[in-house]
């Protein structure tokens, strides 16, 4: 049955990407599986994908619906990823006893898999064009407000109908900005278990101060496994490896879900962005990661308990102060502006098109009220507040037609809103509360600690105090009356005396209102964008990618290093040079942290071969999302797992440059020869074909 | 000669204190030496202070130039304060190849003592009342500036005489926001060697997770000596150990030079502080601590030379951070609006002091327009370009009469100033990038990236390439460079080509008017306190001790524990618990990062007396500013070395509350026993009396 929504037709891609050529730069795009750049594969590369070829490499590939990419790399269901993209089920797998991170896990049998609490994979089956369908419920004239509720209803509609006749999980995606929307229909995995990890000392190699750096020496990789029915799944798409790996200059394939870029919005925009927004998302980080490290200060298991949302901070900050970085650059920002006086002077000449200049009127207007919504609203934030909030917002919601609905709570996606909602994950009490203490505080400041609302959030406590009550009071914790209050609805929400469903309950108007502030611009951005992709089209023909939206998307380039500071940069690193670079890390008190190598390594190593590549990196244009990626070769078999990009590549989210960009992979040869000398994995690798 | 400057009266001391009961709640107070709390010492404590008794422990009382205190333990010359005010020396002693943090230092002779590059230690050995020369130089009607102006000239008049006169550091200090004018007289010295310092592990054990909070178990201790003519100087007034120690319950004394308090401001100043201004530093202070970390991971180096700026910018972060805490947690601010309320309320009754209410008005204008100034301006920093600065500045400033310059610049502050300005301490070119580079992005994000200035300071760069040319291209790292350009005076500065000096006159004029902005408007906080201060002396009588002004004061209190969570926690801590703290931090990999107790200690174990207390609590006042105050019994003797405050203690900036708030110090016992069993200091022992 699946079969047939493999509705992607070559035919179609060869007909709207040869005219990419003039307007995409060297490498750039983060293609659609529907509209692959055949021609500029051809002309820069000489390579012609086949239809067969495309759609094997989509259906081995995997979305982590929690923000990753994979691949199925064995018929018994093997699926390869990132250890980092794995680590949130690492971490809720792991106790206080048993600490997956630092240990790293390897299971000889089936039996021996660890089930991940609350994992849904991906697998994407089909793609339509659904424009006409969805642009035809928004009337003239419309308000935006009025335009937003329509299309949402549309694209629930158009949801719930495909999921119902196909059993797929089915999700309108708008690309351009909502010039053109795309049904995507995926097979769903929740059962889907730990196979092996390496430690956390090889995977993370380096710590937060070589994330995002090249050379690099780590062993980003972990295995799951997807079941059904009790058994390990039985897969007839999935990706061979290719045991000679990559050679300098190769062409490659990463085959991934980029997870959001920037690079259609307009030069104030993105000033906005450089100036006010980028600016004081990264004093919340910052607040944020010294949150976390004091916390993790405590001891060895709070550290173990904040060490994913710690990772998770730092790799956000050091990705915003790239992106800022190269905004700040003389010359990223100067492009922007030269292509786009280039485009408006065109509309200019043209009296029919005159009229979508005011496309950029609105969009200045849009950034600066972007600007100024930041810092607003009631930034109160724990694991267990989000539950309280999406069980008091969802009684409300269902009690209105799915298509009216909140997105997130309309019928198509409850299946994978209640895997998250009913996670079994371990919630920590002592982390909850810090987080929390901290978020109320932020209130404080945000509205002045005399505002009414906060005031009352905080019941004469401090926040602090407020916060350890909260925590100490509520039943959240426990999944089975998060059901019961969900079974209840709206009566059982308001008769709970639970002090998160009441904290809850007390700010919804207000997280409501500053959400359709949030809505509401989004909705006018959506609109100004939809006219400056018809500026484009109109002006240069339909040759761009659309921006990235955490959809599986098809980059090329070459494995090859680059120049910096006047040295060259090799593309392949060793695992002899990782022993190296625990070396140059050592203090009298051992190396410095993150920059020990694993005991198993050590005990490996005169086994190793040491020359065996351990990373690489190419010229693909990759960004957040793409994490956990198979990297193929012209023949479609697995070479490589994109893992990071380096420091260069963080101009990403606004512009693709090759000359010092790089996606960072790690080599397929590094994978093969740990898991065969470090963890003795002789029934793993029996599995691979 | 310098006994003669003795002017401290007794008498008077008796007659302004014994009014001070009403008001002041237990232990408060950061008393003046020329106005000791006599009469709360008798009341409370049935102690009453010889005049012999206040003069010794003045005089043994130390303050490090840099901001700390510390005391003289020898008729030979030594000092004792905390090994984190002697944090900067040890860093700047330090080399790559011999890091004293690490591994601490032992002068067995004189002759191995290390001088310091740039201490400056104060000994007080007078004050004198000078309010009404100094108000005489304001007349009525002059504008803010004017008056400040006229101010400034007077201060820096009667500085030079006395200077003159003395040979003294004559320092005219504003108490009560400048309702009182005291001239204070130093004897300088400025030749300063280290002796003695344990092991950074040890004294800073626990690291930033245990900084003000308690139990706590460091030696945070070291011991410099001060010489004169070449020789270790000969003291006359020195405290002297009191080797029995203190018991719970007793009484002891604080003497040291607390820096800053802001308990006389208005509530609606705290409230801007608590809702803008704290917010917005903390801000600043996360972004310094995480680039410094960041920094820091480059390697083994890359941490030694940052280490004492990131230890810095982490107790500031904790210290606002608990400011912050104390001013949302409900109660403190409200015992302000209750005594702000009676006092406004009096002034309400009495036709006479109605005008005064007009303060009250003026503060919370000033509160406002403080909030507006902060992130104003450009936020260059780095210490070359701090160099940089002040050589422009000054070649500008010493064109004109003393009395007329920038404070700083005047003639008799001079030699300090150029103590500073021609330290050999040495700079490093990597981290001097790193700061400058992050301060000029910061400068595009206040500014907007396309702020003209901004574009000159950047010259097309980059904020990493050019803070990358600047300091490569910068020759102020040689301090014969910067006598010559100080030597040539404006023609010089003129004539340079230094690009920091291009940058620093470039950039002067945006200076200057920030700056004067600044003052002008402290200027107006100043009148306004001045009127509070009438009001409140009208009212209540001179009952009240000034806010803190790093110079040398007296808090009293007892040993004692507190409450906290229901649970006691003990006075004091002992070596044995020490070992156990390090255990309760102790991973597969060994004890968490700063949890490492040194090997000295190890090896030692077996020979230390584990019984002995380590640390112990007090509930005098104290603030940042009196780490390394000595701790006196009643006898005078030394019987601890204050070292930090309790997280509690950290609403002491706007408030003092003795239930929990504690000051904690290394109990002198410990320092004994650890010179004697762990560091065999048998000659430096020998020399204590």
């Amino acid at each position: 049955m699946r079969q047939g929504w493999i509705a992607v037709s070559l035919w179609f891609l060869v007909a709207v990407s040869v005219v990419g050529l003039a307007t995409t730069r060297a490498d750039e795009g983060m293609w659609l599986f529907n509209a692959l750049p055949t021609g500029l594969l051809k002309e820069r590369h000489g390579f012609e994908p086949s239809q067969e070829w495309a759609d094997e490499l989509r259906l081995a590939s995997v979305r982590f619906n929690n923000g990753g990419s994979a691949s199925f790399i064995s018929p018994t269901g093997l699926v390869l990823t990132n250890h980092h993209v794995g680590a949130d089920t690492l971490g809720k797998l792991s106790t206080a006893e048993r600490d997956l991170f630092s240990e790293g896990f390897l299971a000889r049998t089936p039996a021996e898999e660890l089930k991940a609490p609350d994992l849904e994979l991906n697998q994407l089956i089909s793609i339509q064009d659904v424009t006409q369908e969805v642009k035809s419920a928004v009337a003239d004239g419309m308000s935006p407000e009025d335009a937003l509720d329509a299309r949402r209803g549309r694209i629930a509609e158009i949801e719930s109908r495909e999921k119902e006749k196909t059993g797929l999980r089915c999700d309108v995606v708008a690309l351009y900005g909502g010039n053109l929307y795309h049904l995507y229909r995926y097979r769903r995995f929740t059962d889907v278990r730990l196979v092996w990890a390496p430690e956390r000392a090889i995977a993370f190699f380096g710590g937060d101060a070589d994330n995002f750096e090249y050379p690099r020496y780590d062993l980003d990789a972990c295995i799951f496994r997807v079941w059904e029915d009790g058994k390990p799944a039985e897969l007839e798409h999935y990706l061979r490896v290719a045991t000679q790996g990559t050679k300098a200059g190769e062409l490659v394939f990463v085959s991934g879900n980029p997870g959001r870029t920037q690079r259609l919005l307009s030069v104030d925009a993105l000033r906005e962005i450089r100036d006010r927004q980028l600016p004081a998302q990264l004093d919340l980080i910052r607040r944020r990661e010294v949150l976390l490290q004091q916390f993790s200060l405590e001891g060895p298991e709070a550290a173990r308990r904040a060490r994913n949302s710690l990772f998770g901070t730092q790799n956000g900050r050091k990705a915003r102060l790239g992106a800022l970085a190269a905004l700040q650059s003389p010359g990223v920002l100067q492009s922007k502006v030269v292509d786009e006086s280039q485009l408006t002077a065109a509309l200019g000449r043209d009296p029919a098109l005159l009229p979508l200049l005011s496309a950029w009127d609105a969009a200045r207007a849009n950034a600066k009220a972007r600007s100024a919504l930041q810092g607003t609203g009631l930034p109160i934030s724990s694991r267990l507040f989000g539950i309280a909030e999406q069980i008091v917002q969802m009684a409300e919601e269902d009690t209105k037609p799915s298509g009216e609905r909140l997105p997130e709570f309309a019928d198509a996606g409850r299946e994978s809103l209640l895997l998250s909602l009913y996670s079994q994950a371990p919630v920590y009490p002592d982390l909850e509360t810090a987080l929390l203490a901290d978020s109320l505080g932020q209130m404080l400041e945000r509205r002045g600690a005399d505002d009414p609302l906060a005031a009352r959030v905080l019941a004469g406590r401090s926040p602090a105090d407020r916060a350890a009550e909260l925590i100490a009071g509520t039943g959240l914790a426990d999944v089975e009356t998060r059901k019961k209050l969900v079974a209840g609805g709206q009566a059982a929400v308001a008769a709970s005396a639970d002090p998160l469903i009441r904290l809850a309950a007390l700010v919804d108007p207000e997280m409501r209102r500053v959400r359709k502030l949030g809505d509401e611009l989004a909705e006018r951005d959506r609109q100004a964008a939809d006219m400056m992709m018809q500026a484009r089209f109109a002006v240069r023909g339909t040759s761009e990618y659309p921006d990235a939206t955490f959809t599986l998307r098809l980059a090329f380039g070459t494995v090859a290093g680059y120049r910096e500071q006047g040295k060259e940069v090799a593309p392949y690193t060793t695992i002899e040079a990782a022993f190296a670079h625990e070396e140059s890390h050592r203090t009298a008190d051992g190396p410095q942290q993150d920059f020990a190598l694993p005991a198993s390594w050590h005990a490996a190593r005169e086994r190793l071969d040491l020359a065996t590549p351990m990373n690489f990196v190419c010229t693909a244009d990759i960004i957040g999302g793409n994490s956990g990626s198979p990297v193929v070769n012209r023949a479609g078999e697995l070479v490589g797992l994109i893992f990071d990009g380096n420091i260069q590549s963080l101009s990403a989210s606004y512009v693709y440059a090759d000359e010092q960009s790089r996606a960072v992979s790690v080599d397929v040869r590094a994978i093969i020869e740990a898991l065969d000398k470090v963890y003795n994995a002789t029934e793993l690798l029996a599995e691979l074909p």
